[in-house]
């Protein structure tokens, strides 16, 4: 049987993500971000509300991205996250996009042209952000044109370069209705973007969410919740720059800009600059937050949820592939639980996040 | 004219204290702690006010104690304030006390045989806590007897040690009514325990203080609004032991106990032993909440507020003795803004401790 792979947040999980599924074909595993999220936040919900809401959308198994790759530039997200996919046997990649290209093709040019192309993205002006060196490469190399905002386009070329010569077909799936961060109310599909900005609206939650009964009852988190554990932070590390990306330039800048600012986003605004793009500083937040250090991904794989269809392909797996279902004394990756664990003061709410939990069990539908 | 000095917290002012500046003579100055206490908890309001209640009292002078001399057993708090006042020109130390006995000889005992009574206290078993180690020190060397629970008494012997060969005269001052950790409430003084403890109860606030509107309205903390903050980071610290008088131990200990306690006294009852007492340990919390690493004291003296008399001395003193008035730029001491802003997340009504404050005056009485 197929088996196909899908990188996502599911940030919240909504009928574009449902569609998704659909398209995709075979077993689907679902490699997802855990508390926090490429762009820099915590999660709307927590991990396991979302490992839910997908395996009744049609995930047979949804494994957790560990921090360090959930919480990355789209290059290492996506090289992260199909590495993890490629552990658990995929064959297939399928994401959604705003642009259906061949990139298949794209794949095979990088890894035709991998050093060249590096040397190319090395090779540009230090005061360009990566986003638009990344671009330059690809207009370049490729061919391939950019129009104002395709994160999911960006991304796909990421996974292009991801999956360049590991065998994996890759399967775009354009994305039905709204852009990404679309914030209009009126169309077929809605983004997480505009759920998230409508959150209190139960009328729209509901239908674009098919899971918005659960949605709703569960403790919802945003960066406003966090507010004063980052400026407290901010204001007792002994030292930002032990932080993950954090140079003695950011930390200083950080420093200062926090004491004129009175919310993340303000923060955010002021401590960007051409260079360190919002999404690189929201990123570094995010580090900040959970006190972040570099430090080596784990090597065995967290399951959140699955099928029996999904159970039965992990006992399948080769004994190489490690697999943790329940997080015992010893720690999964320090790392994430650490950041599960700042993650849970943001809510009264929200259930422990680690010890005791275990996978999400779904019937197949 | 003489100069009076007294150490105090003020948390929060009540009739006893007034009583206390009442009895002392002439120009009065008090040292008092900013906004965390000896006992290791936030002060219930913050210093500005607190210096207000004793200007307002009888008091000429209020400066401040760093952190690192506000937050430490009774010796180095006796010690570190007792320098303080001492550059300040005070020729008599008045304290209150529940024993009142000679101090001048107990003082002269010290200053005669310092020595040989440090010897002693190194001598004594690894076991006993650093307060119990001092009561024998005492009992052998001076015939002072203890009788359970006087903290004043304590402190007054602490002070007795600090003023040894200083040329400062001792003026104990027997303790109005109630003891220092009293709780009950039909007494003509309440202890400041006891106000804090029925500090929702208007009349017993009203009758037992002098300032009970200005306390009333002032934004109240307790560690409660700290917890979280502290739960944070104990769990996102990248080394504990980096911490003031945390060692490998504690912090494992205080790390296991987290995870099971829900609230601060919990955690204390968890972590304390017979030789880490809970008072010590309630300190170590605040150096944790705060970041305090070991540091050197500030050499200038920090003002909270004075008299037009108080004012005068101040212009009187040698030009040796820095004097800050107002912060600036530059720190007056680093750790204790660095407390005072962590104080200030606690409430969101409290106003900014650091920058823009300017000594409180009043007119003389």
């Amino acid at each position: 049987m197929t088996v196909t792979g899908i990188i996502a947040e599911f940030n919240p999980f909504h009928n574009g993500h449902k569609y998704l599924l659909k398209q995709a074909e075979g077993l689907k595993i679902v490699a997802m971000s855990g508390n926090f999220v490429q762009r820099g936040e915590p999660a709307i919900v927590d991990k396991w509300i979302r490992a839910q809401m997908a395996l009744e959308n049609g995930a047979d198994l949804v494994v957790e991205l560990p921090f360090l790759v959930a919480v990355q530039s789209a290059d290492h997200f996506a090289k992260g996250a199909v590495e993890i996919l490629s552990r658990l046997g995929i064959d297939q990649l399928t994401f959604g996009t705003e642009a259906v290209l061949d990139y298949q093709v794209i794949a095979t040019v990088y890894s035709e042209k991998e050093a060249e192309m590096e040397a190319f993205l090395r090779s540009l002006p230090e005061d360009l952000s990566y986003p638009q060196k990344t671009q330059k490469m690809w207009e370049t190399f490729a061919g391939v044109e950019f129009t104002g905002d395709t994160p999911n386009h960006i991304l796909g070329l990421a996974y292009a370069k991801a999956c360049a010569g590991k065998g994996i077909t890759l399967k775009p799936i354009k994305r039905q209705g709204a852009g990404y961060h679309s914030e209009e109310k009126e169309v077929a599909y809605a983004s997480a973007t505009s759920i998230r900005l409508h959150k209190e609206d139960q009328d729209f939650v509901a239908k674009f969410m098919p899971n918005s009964q659960l949605f709703q009852s569960a403790p919802q988190v945003s960066w406003e919740d966090y507010d004063q554990l980052l400026r407290y932070q901010i204001l007792t590390h002994p030292d930002l720059t032990q932080i993950f990306q954090v140079n003695e330039e950011l930390a200083n800048r950080i420093k200062e800009a926090v004491r004129s600012t009175s919310s993340v986003e303000e923060l955010v605004e002021k401590v960007a600059t051409k260079r360190y793009t919002k999404a690189r500083v929201r990123r570094i937040l995010t580090y900040i937050l959970v006190g972040a250090t570099e430090q080596a991904l784990p090597d065995a794989i967290h399951v959140l949820g699955f099928s029996a269809k999904g159970q039965a392909h992990l006992k399948g797996l080769k004994k190489s592939v490690e697999i943790v279902t329940r997080i015992g004394k010893e720690p999964w990756d320090a790392l994430t639980q650490q950041a599960d664990q700042v993650y849970q003061l943001g809510h009264p709410q929200l259930p422990e996040q680690i010890w005791g939990r275990v996978p999400v069990r779904v019937e197949d539908q």
